[in-house]
């Protein structure tokens, strides 16, 4: 039984690293099989397809990223500091990425999104709503900040929370495409400017990186 | 010698529409010359691979879709207009493609970008090309609005253009994700905060889309 679930791991973790290395098409269930270590019969024991598989990727690699969001979001800091505390532990996520593969391998989720959007209609579907509920965590944020005057009273909260993420999305593209993290670190004077947080606020919240 | 161009260029239609809708890993060679009507023979007379149709495929979309962006930022309307033109027009590409295929395709560039930057790197390095370059048409006119006072005196003006190319591209991906090309609408707001537009500059320009 121990032996069991420690397959089923050994696939979720090769397959996790491949798909964010490679994507979905261009992945085979041998090649999975082969880089985790296991028989191919394991495989089908305990995924009945390469989707399914992706889709359990998908699923746990939210639990664990939405934990994250959840935490620095739901910190005790003043709503723009969680904001930019969220963008540094993005920032170092594929900070970390890079040292470890050689390679920014950006955002699991925004690489299948455009990879499989139009051909996988299951995987489409979850991933619509993790963008939304990503959207939702900021969101809260936004009203927070601009409950508080630190966003301009003008501010569309739920359109904010959008352009965020899409801005996230486009500057990971960009650090994906030039191999450089360092793309991501204008989203925090991107998203002053996106949430028209007024002169005098900005200076409240230190621009440096904080230590940690 | 015009059937010989004839099987080229049917070649490359049917390469660009199969690479939008399915990236270039689910893509085979027997798959593009049976959509193109073609015999694989006549592959190999003009390409020798399919990394190098897919170059070529790449390389002549940006020749047309350099020529229209050159037209609309280069037109004689004020700086900002000019970047709302460009939007529309951006949006109005997804749309077309939405009408045509059922479905928002994306950006061939975004899409290619996450799928093949850490696999192919001559596809990766003329994606880096391409999008500089598209940061540098939107720079011009982002340093004409600064230098006309439209875009606020401390806008990094290099920053800001990739920050623009950036919220594009996220945009894109929602809008292929979501299957709705409306996510492209809001661009044109973000810009004008990504500039620091002051509120009486934002007057001069009418938010609302012009008669074409």
């Amino acid at each position: 039984m121990g032996r069991t679930s420690d397959a089923r791991n050994k696939i979720l973790d090769a397959a996790a690293a491949l798909l964010e290395q490679r994507g979905y098409s261009a992945l085979g269930v041998a090649e999975i099989c082969a880089t985790a270590g296991v028989p191919k019969g394991s495989f089908y024991y305990f995924f009945e397809s390469k989707q399914a598989l992706a889709r359990t990727v998908i699923d746990e690699h939210w639990v664990t990223q939405r934990r994250q969001w959840e935490q620095v979001l739901g910190s005790t800091h003043d709503p723009l500091r969680r904001l930019r505390d969220l963008f540094e532990a993005t920032t170092e996520v594929q900070r970390a990425g890079q040292q470890q593969a050689g390679l920014v391998v950006g955002c699991l989720f925004g690489n299948l999104a455009l990879e499989l959007s139009n051909q996988v209609e299951e995987i489409r579907r979850r991933l619509q709503e993790i963008f939304e509920e990503q959207i939702d965590l900021i969101e809260r944020v936004v009203i927070e900040a601009k409950e508080s005057g630190l966003a301009g009273p003008s501010v569309d909260t739920r359109e904010a929370a959008r352009s965020i993420v899409a801005q996230i999305e486009g500057r990971v593209l960009l650090a994906k495409l030039l191999n450089d993290p360092a793309q991501l670190e204008t989203l925090w004077r991107n998203s002053l400017d996106l949430l028209q947080v007024p002169a005098q606020a900005r200076g409240t919240t230190p621009a440096t990186p904080v230590d940690r």
